[in-house]
């Protein structure tokens, strides 16, 4: 039983169904039917006219949004563990053409907005050296950590005060969401965001993430950004057809919560002193010596050892609850 | 009935099963089962030890393959009708960091040796002028014509004398196959040529394309760069397994000469006259004047008016023959 | 006695002069005094109000102009013989980070209105196709022409009916209005032109161009341009003392007109059967056999030999007349 | 009196002689007979076969430097601040395009090898994260340390065994060498250098920097990319000659030994106690309240803020060493 990665989990049976579904002729790229119905479909959910995109990666995802955020001579500041700067390669600083990553403390791998202050407060604004242009955040952070709305409007806040434009990288934005409780809206554009990579592939699809533009006139030129990336599907339909099917009765928050429900299930077997963070969507990281670790394996568990005395924990929306709640029995054991 | 482009159409049941099939857990990006059968699975097709990546895209592939073969400051000469030339966005400019495409003539946007001989003479070699390092063709062209193995043979001769890395864009590979009936490796490696962007989407896939590297030395650095291009997948699976499937009991070909003989059955219809090219794919070029074009569509087809006076049909693997009889029937009787 | 290049002409002594007269302590980069002339003298030259900068060569001026003009997936439509195109290997896809060249033809290396009309009219409007976004034209151009003002005007008016922004390499911009009097002001801005690299290095100077922006708004970002591209030099006073000693008296004009001089008692001695193109500033292309080539050369001239049968002679603002005198006279003879 | 910047400075009397020296015609760009005599004056200063560059600025040596050494999806590791991090508005970003700054700790903006150990040893080897390509130090350091040859040797031992090259900036090497006594060849390519950048406009030059390969074959694309970055000067003449007046006679070191003086004597008189840094080249950093700093400015004395409580000083090759003593005695009296 794996608990090592949302990403190796199976597609869920309704987006196997929507591929299906669209299997026929219609028109290429993003021309088609279900393309269209994309931005109707996620300014529903975010309550104000919104862009929608389909790109197939969260790495696309991101890095086409930052790229529309911030010039080749500018600086994005981001969390020294986001997944931007520790697991994309350095494609922020190919699809921005150079742009520098300034790097950002805070415990659970959350921004927190002195900290984005202090940055913008050691820049000189002369030439010599690199303006921050964008702040980027991640929620449910690389650790498991949710933002409340508040706390997203306070960054808003000071990103508005430094003319920061203000990016959010929700890969796991649906765990977020399920475990804040929170109105999408009062997480992303009420509190200051402008882009968000709303992500799906973790959560039960198949290759389809959205990129969400709050202020559509940011938008209009990641078409064509998207394009000479090489990320623009001739069959475009059955990225969108992913989305629409997740969106459809709230699967996407269904899915989440399942995963959520998992992670919560093995946390409280955890319990309190073994947990490295608070568990607030489907990531465990949980203190365990090398013997323990070797003992829980050897009952057939699958994960990650993240460091020293620390292995992780990640939960699927189709996370078998039997074997959760085996796994669950196991850590208490210890 | 749409005779606009293969991209519209729809995706081939082995392959959609293909997608059901791979839908288990399984290692994250590359590290799964389907995506560990592929080199083998196309150097089995290729008679040679290949290396071979899946990407989603052609524009991907070109590209990718591209910025293995050609420096920042160097130049890939193409004819200047070529996809990566025309209809990619400047994609090529945005994987090399900038490298230059140099345009060549040529009839049917078939690329001739001396072409290359005489562009190639034309550069001095001093540090003001950018040198050539690539030579990338398409094959079948933007024109629907298919090289046989010694045309490849000899620009692969002239690439090699100019130090040339030589590319070939196949995003209908399958099509020339078909057509020529020559052996994939006597038009690829034999002839010289060191890259291949072999198509599957326009042939039934649904976002899959193969990147086929015949020296494997030469795709190190690959699997990095379509990581920081956002062109890694986490569920790679889906892609891999769409390839497998489309390569099983040769799908591929059979997919490509059902789309040939629609194509066939169309230009014998049209007659040599109005014939702009040779037909040897599943695209036709022909003369038509708007009168008569509009007659065509009066009769529920569809199609791209190309140039003044000339029409574009292209057609799919899951053409209907009898809708192609009616359409061969009614340039008939033109 | 060499007629191979302006490029290898000493400097002139009133610029040699100025950077004695600058050498004390100052402020660092461009916060000189010196340097904060050079608005003010650019804008007395051109009748408005300019923003100047200094760069230290042509292919830095004419790629920070250009890449304050076109985004990375914009096109700039240059002629095919362009020293942009042919001699500045590939700064342009550099400094854009990937923007495309389109090449248009053209006598005598002048651009017409009409080709680039046509070249805009090719280009579909959608995201497969890379946009136009500028207009760079050389003036003099590459063969010696020189632009009237109703010329660049015809070519102001389409590029603002198209939406492209309008530079002029201005390498040899000295001789262009020493050729034609125009005033500067009629050539540039008052015919649509946007930005000007104004050349002073092959004119007398020694490393010091001008960069000129005829709306200062589009100049905003190009400090940060420079300097990102190693540009900004910590000693700037001394590149600004150069330019200012060339404006000095009109010395600019002085040194274009004896160069132009040069160039045309050597055209009055070929005749108009040999000159390939007008000479119309200080380059000239002769017909010449290789014999005749080698009888001038015995006589102690050199020159390129430009193309099979013609030989290229370029003169300097510091040529010695007796010498013009005798190659002239040799040129006679043959 | 003016302590603000070695960039300030005029530029020594040899170098202007020098300009006049080198003013009559030669062969453009770098075919003339000073930059002809480059490589052997460098190789000669460092006992081993060097190539030596000219360029007109130390970013652009840097950039050029690190651009040969790094590929786009490699990182630099640097201290955080560093030139290149701090003060070259993401030129490294830009010429590199795109390669990541990983930024190390340490006292006095040195490196310790520990800390190149443990940034080496943070990073897994999968395609997901940017794998450190080089290392890149200053000598002296941004804050006025000197390397000695063992230090460096102890980086250079580091670098090797994780596959780094290594890259010196060498703003300030003449004042390193002046301070430590070194041999050049000790500090740099003994010690496991690549590339240095030789700085000499800080040291009395006027707009020439030296960028040295160690390795010719490392060298063997920069002119190329010197050109493509618009740093190929036309009259490149007058760059190699200002070299090689800073050569003759040992006048580079003669003028760092002279800035040298003038800080160790600013040194003594502030004492222990308000040294931020030991002084090893030319700058100080010097605590000092707002109150004592406004009294010192009182008598004159120019300077800049470096820090709360912290003053910057920098002394020039001619500075007048009765200021200086004037400013020491000030500096005492406090």
């Amino acid at each position: 039983m794996r608990f090592f990665s949302d990403n190796a989990a199976a597609v869920c049976p309704q987006v196997l169904q929507a591929l299906g579904d669209a299997n026929r002729l219609d028109t290429a790229y993003d021309g088609d039917q279900w393309s269209a119905r994309l931005d109707d479909a996620f300014s529903n959910l975010f309550e104000t006219p919104v862009r929608a995109l389909w790109v197939s990666t969260g790495t696309a995802a991101n890095c086409l949004g930052l790229a529309a955020l911030c010039p080749p001579h500018g600086a994005i500041l981001c969390h020294e563990f986001a997944h931007i700067e520790q697991d994309e390669a350095g494609a922020p600083g190919f699809f921005t053409h150079g742009a520098k990553l300034t790097l950002l403390p805070g415990a659970g791998a959350k921004i927190d907005p002195d900290a984005v202050e202090e940055a913008c407060g050691r820049v000189r604004a002369d030439v010599h050296q690199v303006q921050p242009a964008a702040l980027s955040i991640t929620n449910a952070t690389e650790y498991g950590l949710s933002y409340r709305p508040a706390e997203v409007a306070a960054l808003g806040a000071v990103a508005r005060r430094h003319g920061l434009a203000f990016h959010m990288d929700g890969a796991r934005f649906a765990n977020a969401i399920a475990f804040t409780g929170s109105d999408p809206a009062d997480v992303t554009w009420r509190a200051g965001v402008d882009v968000l990579s709303f992500g799906f592939v973790k959560n039960g699809g198949m290759n389809a993430e959205a990129l969400i533009f709050f202020d559509p006139a940011r938008a209009e030129v990641v078409p064509r950004l998207r394009k000479r990336a090489g990320h623009l599907q001739s069959k475009g339909r059955y990225l969108a057809a992913q989305l629409l099917a997740m969106l459809e009765n709230g699967l996407w928050l269904d899915n989440a919560r399942a995963a959520n429900a998992a992670a919560t299930a093995l946390a409280e077997a955890a319990g309190h002193d073994r947990l490295v963070h608070p568990v607030e969507a489907n990531e465990l990281f949980v203190r365990m010596t090398a013997d323990e670790a070797a003992a829980i394996r050897a009952q057939g568990f699958d994960f990650y050892d993240w460091a020293p005395g620390e292995v992780r924990l990640v939960t699927s929306w189709d996370q078998d609850m039997a074997a959760v709640g085996r796994l669950a029995d196991a850590i208490r054991a210890l």
